[in-house]
C-alpha cells in the first residue's frame, strides 16, 4: 500500500455546536494520527442532520486520504451517522451480520433489544471497527472510519484501527517556552522560518501564574531539520537575553 | 435590521489540528451566541495556510449569517488571518489608522515596534472590534468577525460585539440526567421526538463515578415546547421506574 498521510476529522453532534459539550476527540485523534505519520488537515463539526453529514462526508473523502467521523452511532433517534454514510456512498443500509453476532454474544439473553439492534444497522459490506469497551462496533467504508462520540470508548478503539491506516513518518516536534512576548521575537522568528521553509514553526502566547510567555513549537518529520531550526531560535534567544522557561 | 440567526465558527490554527492545544473557543462562542439567539451550525478547524483560510471564509460567509474566526491575528509570521481575509474579500491590506492610534497609545514610547505594528495591518475599511485586555483589536468585514485565538482575550472582546450581532430569541434548554443506558429509552424517546418535531432532543451517554447514565437535552427557543417535551419524557421515565439523577 502506498503511504497516505493526510486526513480530516468530522465531529457529528449538536452538543458540541451548542457549547454544552467540550470536544476532546479532535485532540485524541490528532495526537494518535501524528504518531503514525498522518496529519490532520481539517476538522469540521456539524449537526445531527442527514444532509449535513452526507455533504460533508462526500466533500472530505475526496479531499483527504482518510476521514474519521465521531458521534452518532449509538441507539437513539439522534444517532444517524450510519444511515447517512450509507446514503453518502449510495449503499444499502442493513443489519451487519458479523456485528449482530458480536452484540448478541455481548448482551444477556433478552437484553439485545430493538434500541441495541439499531447499532448494528450499517452500510452494506462495511468493515467493523471492534469496540473492546462497550461492544457496539464502529465501521469503515473505503477511506471513511466511523467512531463513537464518547471519548473513553473512542480511545479504546484506536488500537484496532492501526492495521488499516498506513501513515508516513511520525510527525516530531520540539517546544521552547520563553519568558517574552510575541512582538519581541516576531521578526527574528520570521527569519528562522524563511531559512527553514519545510519546517512548521508556530508561536503561541500564554499567560501562566500571572506571567506572559510564548511557546514556540517546531514540527516536522525530519529530526535533523528540527534540530537546526531550534538551534537558530536559541541563538537569537541568547542574543536578546530572553529567559528560557522550559524545553521539551 | 432583520434577525440573523445562524452562524459558523472558523478556528484557524495548526496547534489545534496537531492535537497540541485543546480548543475551548468553540464552546465559549457557541454558549455566548446561543444566549443572543444565534445558532452555530458548523465549525471548521483549518491550518495557517492562506489558501485554506480564503476558501473556507468565502464558502462559509455565503452559507451563514455570521462567521466568527479565531486565531492568526497576532504579530508573528504564522499570523496570516488579516491578509487572508483581505484576499477573500478582494480588499487592499493596509495599516488601519484608528487601530494604529489605539496601539500607539497603548504602548510606551519606543515599544510600538515592527512586530506590534503588524497587528494593525487589516483589510481596507475593516471595522475594529475593541480589545480591553491587550490592546490589539480584532476586526469585522461584512458578516465576518475576526477574533484572537487566546481564550481569555477572546472572552474579553465579546461584550464589544453585541451591537453588531442581531440574533433571534435566546435558545433555551433543559437537561434531564437519568440512571439508565440509551438503549433502554431509545424507542420511547424517539416517540417523544416524533410528537415534538420542532424541538431538538439530544441523548448523551456518560460515565460518572463508575456508573453509567444518560443526559437528555431538550433545546428550543420556545419554553412552552420544552416544558411539554420534558413532561412527556418524565412520563416514560416514571413508567419505566428509571432513577432521575438531576434536572436543570
Amino acid at each position: 500500500m502506498s503511504k497516505k498521510t493526510n486526513s480530516a476529522i468530522l465531529i457529528i453532534g449538536n452538543e458540541i455546536l451548542s457549547g454544552r459539550t467540550q470536544d476532546t476527540n479532535t485532540s485524541t485523534l490528532s495526537s494518535w494520527l501524528n504518531f503514525i505519520g498522518v496529519k490532520v488537515q481539517e476538522v469540521r463539526v456539524i449537526p445531527d442532520i442527514e444532509e449535513a453529514i452526507v455533504n460533508s462526508v462526500n466533500s472530505l473523502r475526496k479531499l483527504y486520504d482518510y476521514v474519521f467521523t465521531t458521534g452518532g452511532i449509538g441507539p437513539t433517534h439522534d444517532d444517524i451517522t450510519s444511515q447517512s454514510i450509507a446514503k453518502a456512498f449510495n449503499l444499502d443500509y442493513e443489519i451487519h451480520k458479523e456485528g449482530y453476532k458480536i452484540l448478541e454474544k455481548h448482551y444477556k439473553p433478552g437484553e439485545f433489544n430493538e434500541g441495541r439492534q439499531r447499532m448494528i444497522w450499517m452500510p452494506k459490506n462495511a468493515k467493523l471497527i471492534l469496540n473492546p469497551t462497550s461492544g457496539a462496533p464502529g465501521f469503515n467504508v473505503e477511506n471513511v472510519f466511523c467512531l463513537p462520540g464518547v471519548p473513553s470508548i473512542l480511545k479504546s478503539m484506536l488500537g484496532g484501527l492501526k492495521n488499516d491506516i498506513v501513515g508516513g513518518e511520525p510527525i516530531l516536534s520540539c517546544t521552547i517556552n520563553l519568558r517574552t512576548v510575541e512582538s519581541e521575537i516576531a521578526s527574528s522568528l520570521s527569519k528562522v522560518q524563511d531559512n527553514n521553509k519545510n519546517i512548521e514553526i508556530g508561536s503561541y502566547p500564554f499567560f501562566q501564574a500571572g506571567k506572559l510567555g510564548v511557546s514556540i513549537v517546531v514540527r516536522s518529520e525530519d529530526q535533523n531539520g528540527i534540530n537546526i531550526c531550534s538551534s537558530q531560535i536559541l541563538d537569537f534567544v541568547k542574543e536578546k537575553k530572553i529567559e528560557i522557561i522550559s524545553r521539551d
